[in-house]
């Protein structure tokens, strides 16, 4: 499988990573809208191009993993690129996911490919557990709870405070609401019953420190209603305890069973990531895999994550699976 | 979707169960071995057959769901019922499982039905999420933990000997082990040190209790290398205190992504049943809703969980879907 990576961040450098990974897969490109001269990856003989030069690789490259934000750039890019290739992308605006698969599928079906968005672990992996569980316990309530990890939109939130140089902010989930909804009591749980928020703020020489607190504990939408603790500390130490991208969460359904719904039944997913960069890109390349058997199996258009069977996602033949893993 | 159900046991009748809670499926016959009339089910005006009848109800039925002993009826019943059925079965014997894959398959493919064999938890949703974990961490390590639950195996091992009237056996992770796992330690661990196993056992009266003890834990291959503890009561007690059949169980991934796999990750999958079985056909009658749909595009022969895609469990459309649970 020869594999393409548009975008060259966090996520484009965590694909990269993964292919390493996965001896049926082979980096034959980065594209990028900088200047690629500027652009040092992390893998041998593999060239940097510029974005304007995908064309002249239609025929060398199976899937191209699009990584690239979801706010202005997959609206974009998944459309157009998948007129010429089978892409993957990570587009994580749920609310308007109906009208990036549409844009998405015109291009894809036209052009006779196969394109899978929003992949990933929320939504991606989350998501098909959700269904998982609803498709076993049709009668029962989902939670999912996110963290402990790093908010990029609320840590930006913070960062654009003035006084504030740098910030970083953490989502942790409530450990007693956690227990409660495994307990089986199913509470109804408002968002701040669930997770609570802290912040590690590097503060100007001089700022008002209780004033850039009371900015953020009283921040409407994203920390107004939330138990927000704020730490101040020094750049260098914020860099040296806090420079990781940690993530996690969980997805739990609980449901009953029996002819008078008598039992109770819980199923949970959950994560715990060092880097969710690089965790969210080894989904994307194993999605890719995927992405390249159904389109082999002449399978074309634009799907998601609850269209692709599991063993499509692994290396291991069905053969092979069967005696191995069942 | 209508349902027929052959075996009318623990999972027979909780497949009855389930199909209660999915208002689009239709239970139109249950099938025995036992004389029709002296099986009660709890469904009003649906007709209990016997075995031998099943031709007769060819085209009335869109799956049937097949609740027998993988032991000895699965590898025969499956195949024979693929023949005029679109099925789906339990099978759990790993050791065997190609073996009965090939002799469905065949049959299916004869006939042009669709069998999904296997389904259920472990094997069935476990199964899955090796599948998963593997395949977003292919450098890693797997691990699985049962229980808190019933082993029917090893309480019938129990009840086998001589002086016990009656017995009941359950597999226990050992927190510690599970804790190390999730703490990302990757410990090696043998069987008994992942698993405790605890007896609760009915003795005849004047029967050599200290001589039952010791042949329950010295068993080989059941109770011999674990560490056993067995509890002895009256009959009324083990009816009062241990009639229920709970199981549940952990499935681990642990791996490390980054370029020189610096970082951890976990995926944890994880059930907590109140009925083991209850549960079980409640994936079955999932899985008997998405081999409908399989079969309607055209798809036949012996299928596993790894080649089902998530969002043919649901009973919600792809829009839906895509609306709601991305």
């Amino acid at each position: 499988m020869r594999i393409g990576i548009v975008g060259y961040g966090n996520l484009g450098r965590g694909v990269e990573c993964a292919i390493k990974q996965n001896p049926d897969m082979e980096l034959v490109g980065v594209f990028t809208r900088r200047n690629p001269e500027d652009v040092k990856i992390l893998t041998n003989d593999v060239k940097v191009y510029n974005l304007s030069e995908t064309k002249k690789m239609k025929d060398k490259i199976d899937v191209m993993i699009i990584c690239a934000g979801s706010a202005t750039d997959l609206p974009k890019m998944t459309p157009e690129l998948a007129r010429d290739f089978n892409v993957i992308d990570s587009y994580d605006n749920h609310s308007k996911v109906g009208e990036h698969f549409e844009r998405v599928n015109k291009a894809a079906c036209e052009s006779d490919h196969i394109a899978i968005i929003s992949v990933g672990w929320d939504p991606g992996l989350f998501s098909l557990n959700r269904v998982l569980g609803n498709a076993v316990l049709p009668s029962g309530r989902d939670y999912t709870f996110w963290g402990k990890g790093v908010s990029q939109g609320h840590s930006n939130a913070v960062r654009r405070l003035e006084g504030v140089v740098d910030a970083k902010q953490y989502t942790i989930p409530i450990e007693s609401a956690l227990e409660r909804v495994r307990n089986g009591d199913n509470p109804d749980l408002r968002p701040d019953e669930k997770h609570k928020r802290e912040c590690f703020v590097v503060a100007k020489e001089g700022a008002n420190l209780s004033k850039i607190e009371s900015e953020i504990v009283n921040m409407p939408a994203y920390f107004a209603e939330y138990d927000t603790s704020v730490h101040f500390l020094c750049q260098e130490d914020l860099n040296k305890y806090h420079s990781g991208i940690p993530h996690g969460g969980n997805v739990i359904r609980t449901g009953n069973t029996g002819w008078n719904e008598e039992n109770c039944a819980l199923v949970e997913f959950s994560l715990k990531l060092d880097s969710n960069p690089e965790f969210t890109s080894s989904v994307l390349v194993a999605y890719a895999r995927a992405a390249y058997r159904m389109k082999n199996r002449g399978i074309t258009g634009c799907k998601t994550v609850f269209d692709v069977a599991p063993g499509d996602l692994s290396p291991m033949s069905p053969e092979e699976l069967r005696a191995k893993m069942l």
